[in-house]
């Protein structure tokens, strides 16, 4: 649940007057997300979401995010369009914090995610690569192979309160991911954060993709790794190869992989299931006992990375290899 | 921040279908209030707040909640109205948990009341108390004099960690109010939690009265005693004379006070500011460290206390008793 910000009046209404909005109705804080303080804002020209962003989002990093969502949103992606002021500016300070307008985007996010869905994210995944590909400013991802071993060291040998031999599993993997971690696939700006909870559907069709504030530069195919363990698992930890064929199948049909990807992939998934085991491992030793927060369980994701060690190629994610090539 | 319970688009558009409100369109939950799970809720026939009822609200209450809401809304005061569904009933059941959805009130809540604020607010609760008379569901204040033993006692005597000496001043304050608490001032539906937080503003006029889930059967009185402590303090503990005047006289403009009122007040005050006091320090002494939920400060409204106890009468709230009586 996130705002950790409040606004006043007074100080939302002077920072609208830069705006062409009309008067301010009302806001909301909503308890969704939990690196920004997000506001459903109200005003004489439609509904808008108000972003503040706290200490976790480097300010340096907001002209990427923002001007991400600016360009996916000029290319047709349903995304959210960052508002102009007056002066042409997008980002803006409010209670000492950066802060953005964004439209509001209708739709709601899936709680139990169906296979057609899955088909829709991979498709509308590849169209954001493909959108994004000249998208100017860079940014390297921060969360990436380099970083798993100083994250898990930030651990403190303390991965077995979770579950006795975890520290000695993610050590063997981090071995092998250093190791064997592909250094020439097609690369670009992906989402690198896809969940259910921000992609929304209205109507049974895909309505658009929210938060990219982990996007960055990294493989393409790794975007979909995520996905595939993000929207693919069912709640008693299977793999939903019907799931995942949709998911790789509407992929290809807007950016066929090249072989290389499909060859990785299983080595990329395992990774992205790294990445998701270590930072939720981090939180859930460092966030306090009691805490309204819920903890997301890293054993999920052990779960599934012990799933994507054992698979050989891509066919065991439901589909065959040349169906996914142009 | 309050959302408690998540619920799956397909169960809310199931309950949505038995309203005639179109397509469901979003829902977020908001982060505000405490006690119920609260979505502002997007569906063709506009916005709406979509409210779960959690443990805190007994279940046989809730008639008395909605029906008042329903009951102020036909006099004519602007107050959340509850939506009868295709039935004519205005209470169903979403996600296990009894459910209702209210029209969407457009306002701010004041962060700093202007003395014009206060004036508005005792006029509408004059209004509010003036136009339940009729409402005929009883219900009886759970929080009045006849509770605060008990919840002091399931302190267990901790009240002392919180500050030195606060156990001593509660048990002698406690010896006062039982011994002196008026038995026969006019009664009826008070709101009993009319904060800055539950009253919305718009365009510098007061736009609507919220949360009715402490309303009960009081001392009409005793919901301005409460108003004084949370509207006419600075952030710096000071009494606010100003202020103190223009609610009493927004109130005593709409319904006249009686000299039994006017002489009770200063104890009703001190009543409210132990009402407050004692909630908080069981919250305060009960929630876990760490946690994120914001605790609120018990020696706050201890310092109200104290101002309280050194008031002869309502000459030192601002204004002479003979200007409140009709």
């Amino acid at each position: 649940m996130a705002v950790y910000t409040d606004v006043t009046e007074p100080d939302l209404s002077a920072f609208l007057g830069l705006y062409d909005l009309g008067r301010l109705l009302s806001y909301k804080g909503i308890a969704e997300g939990v690196e920004n303080s997000n506001f459903l804002l109200r005003c004489d020209a439609g509904t808008f979401i108000l972003t503040l962003y706290e200490k976790r989002v480097a300010r340096g990093d907001l002209p990427f995010f923002v001007g991400l969502m600016e360009h996916l949103s000029a290319r047709g992606l349903s995304c959210p369009l960052p508002v102009a002021n007056g002066a042409g500016e997008t980002l803006g300070e409010l209670a000492g914090r950066p802060a953005a307008i964004f439209t509001f985007l209708e739709g709601m996010w899936t709680r139990r995610p169906s296979a057609d869905q899955c088909r829709e994210v991979g498709a509308a995944m590849a169209r954001m690569h493909r959108d994004a590909a000249d998208f100017p400013i860079p940014r390297p991802n921060a969360l990436s192979v380099a970083a798993w071993r100083p994250l898990f060291e930030a651990c403190d040998g303390r991965a077995d309160e979770v579950r006795p031999g975890l520290g000695e599993t993610i050590q063997a993997e981090l071995d092998h991911l250093e190791a064997n971690w592909p250094t020439d696939l097609p690369a670009g700006v992906i989402h690198a954060d896809l969940f259910p909870d921000n992609v929304f559907f209205l109507g049974g069709e895909l309505s658009g993709l929210i938060d990219f504030y982990f996007a960055c530069n990294d493989f393409l195919a790794y975007d979909l790794a995520i996905a595939l363990c993000a929207w693919c698992f069912e709640p008693d930890g299977s793999f939903n190869a019907t799931k995942g064929a949709k998911m790789l199948g509407g992929y290809a049909g807007v950016r066929p992989l090249t072989p290389a990807e499909i060859e990785a992939l299983p080595l990329l998934a395992r990774g992205a299931a790294m990445r998701f085991c270590l930072t939720r491992l981090y939180d859930w030793l460092n966030t306090p006992d009691g805490s309204f927060v819920t903890k997301k369980d890293p054993v999920e994701y052990l779960r599934k990375l012990l799933f994507h060690q054992r698979v050989r190629s891509v066919a065991e994610y439901g589909v065959p290899a040349e169906r996914l090539t142009s």
